[in-house]
């Protein structure tokens, strides 16, 4: 992969016709065939997720029991497979819909929350990456470090702080990231201060967002979610529609920032970023989102 | 069951005077018996649902492991089941618990969500119909249908087209509800754009509510638990305090509607509509409840 | 324990200095530090318990399947169980999760939920007491007393009507807890109108909070995990830890209440009382509490 301009105004400039289109009609494609994802998530944030899948235009369904896992998973349009909460039960429902989604061609998402921080979440994630092979896969950089089997860096479910994306590093870990992407011919969404989204050709270096966001719990969750609606809505353009996916979860915590009143503070915040990606216009998307493609 | 006068005007004012007594009455009744309700239902709304108990005057006890689940039962005044997220524990949790509530002659709430979507939840709610002959039954018209082993029409866990409730089809949708209603020795109370409530003898059509509430995960299963709590409290009324329950939400979700600043979205309106039945004055409900009874 | 001036303001004046200095440095050591706090707990409130941690400088990280407790609380700096809604799968967890926490000397809370309403509770609150001798205790008057296997006065969740805190009652509940606190050598912060927070030695009496904060979900299983953040970053001052946690869950509800519109309830001030503790200043906290050591 070539890595050559990062944040020059100038491509950016280039870029910018064929790019407004893009988003816009990735955003109007969720909208308008309103994805039924199916989620095996976990129980922290599993409200979050299904409120912001309203709220992008899809449509959610939580099911985890290893006897209807497949059987919902045939009705929907994507699975979003999520181990935060992970047990014996939901992973036998993990694979059972993975592969039933995977007969079916639909859309797998996977987000291997806290994977690096025991052995149970590793395992299952490598597993559920060899044996379903995920078409998106959304996590810090420490989670997908474990994935790749790299050294072990996961402080709890946050990435740690020697995997912080900066612009001094983003080269070599945007390397890392469609390498990764690559090798697994998948599209990797690896997010923190700076997102990376790759399926191994293009890489997004994305700046969206704000650092307020890691006081909300489940931000990651709700991407996941959204990049399932995104990427069941566009799926002969997965790689852009998780970019967008990650835009728009990053504009929508500019906005809900801007929005907060003096009083309110990260439980304002978490509702607030919801009710953006819900008001989020098509048009606005495009303007908001801040990235570089390489 | 006589169909005659739909949202008549003239009729509507000759009932006003008993009706105004009747539903002040009955949520004056919930305040004051403040119904302990033992919810057996799923982790996506779970927290929605004990706030909304919490706000119309009830209280909350979840358990939902069939070690207590028949003791817990036992020391509450209702059982409200939720299949949203089933698994083979809980739903024998369901079970024991809803053969004690049956024992003790505690009410009996079911909400049958997804009930078409898979055969393990249609099997699953019909069994319990059968073995438990809950005394309310709270779900969408595709639900509703999937008991009453009609065809299944369920998309994931919203109504399908063809089952929206609308003014062209309401006498005809009527009839079903009431025919089910009575053959299960039930009330049954069948939400969409147009609600039923019914009894099999009478049939509240309400028109409460906002299309704005679809765009929020777990209204119903709100709904559902406080149709246990209003029955509980009103055991001599049970078709009348359902109703009065669907009025709740519904003018809830008219108020809250009301109440949104620009930049609100469905996370803000999911604790407005809490917000306002917490606020709900006892006469208002009844002011702002807008049905035909026939 | 000697009980002798309780809320006189002499005293008060007196302690203030000391107090102050407290206090602030307690909660600066939990931003300081920003404890890692494993929570095993219900999925009733769970996301509330996660963004409250985020609110005071703590991180949260929930795990609770029995293959990967023990090895996710070794990478934590505390353990937080609340038996919300246990079932035989997360009972193994806690207990397991609780022996690799007393090797490692890491803090434990239980918020032991619901005992006396069921024999499971009961038992298993007891079982837990006694196999992993819990460094803080928090839960209503009700709850306590079931632990102390004195006659259960348990309605639910909530403190049975025997069971208010009162000016009246306060010597002889105070002398209860420290006694519960002494004999099992913890710390036991017992919540209520009026709340009591002692080691066996010292006890706080604290008057924040406000009696709406009983119409919110949750807030007691918030308060556990703010006691798990506050003694993991003071472990040589967990009683006034415990107490600091205590008067910051209470003075951000007094705070949150304040702050509410006239259009919001319940379900605005769940969002309040969490966005109170996320701004609440260091210097603030001990300006604030309200309490009375004795």
């Amino acid at each position: 992969m070539p890595v050559s301009s990062f944040f020059c105004g100038e491509n950016e400039m280039a870029e910018k016709p064929e790019r407004e289109s893009m988003f816009e009609e990735i955003a109007r494609n969720v909208r308008e065939k309103q994805p039924l994802v199916h989620c095996i998530t976990n129980y922290v944030t599993v409200n979050d997720v299904a409120n912001i899948l309203l709220a992008c235009g899809g449509s959610p369904i939580m099911a985890d029991d290893v006897q209807e896992a497949a059987e919902i998973t045939s009705i929907c349009d994507a699975l979003c497979i999520n181990i935060g909460t992970l047990n014996t039960n939901t992973i036998a429902a993990m694979k059972t819909a993975g592969i039933r989604a995977r007969e079916l061609g639909h859309l797998i998402v996977l987000d291997p929350v806290g994977a690096g921080a025991s052995s149970l979440r590793t395992n299952t994630a490598i597993d559920l990456m060899e044996s379903l092979h995920p078409d998106i896969v959304r996590g810090n950089l420490s989670e997908i470090r474990a994935l790749a089997r790299q050294a072990d860096h996961t402080r709890g479910v946050d990435a740690s702080l020697e995997d912080r994306v900066t612009r001094d590093n983003l080269e070599q870990i945007a390397a890392f990231v469609s390498e990764f992407a690559a090798q697994n011919h998948c599209v990797a969404a690896v997010t923190g201060a700076i997102d990376l989204v790759s399926d191994g050709t293009q890489c997004f270096a994305i700046e969206n967002g704000d650092p307020f966001m890691s006081k909300v719990t489940g931000t990651g969750c709700q991407l996941s979610a959204l990049c399932a609606a995104y990427g069941a809505a566009n799926p002969d353009h997965l790689c852009q529609a998780a970019a967008a996916a990650v835009c728009l979860m990053g504009a929508a915590g500019q906005r809900a920032k801007k929005n907060l009143a003096p009083c309110q503070g990260n439980a304002s915040y978490r509702t607030g970023i919801i009710d953006a990606v819900c008001l989020m216009q098509l048009e606005d998307l495009e303007r908001e989102a801040l990235y570089e493609l390489f």
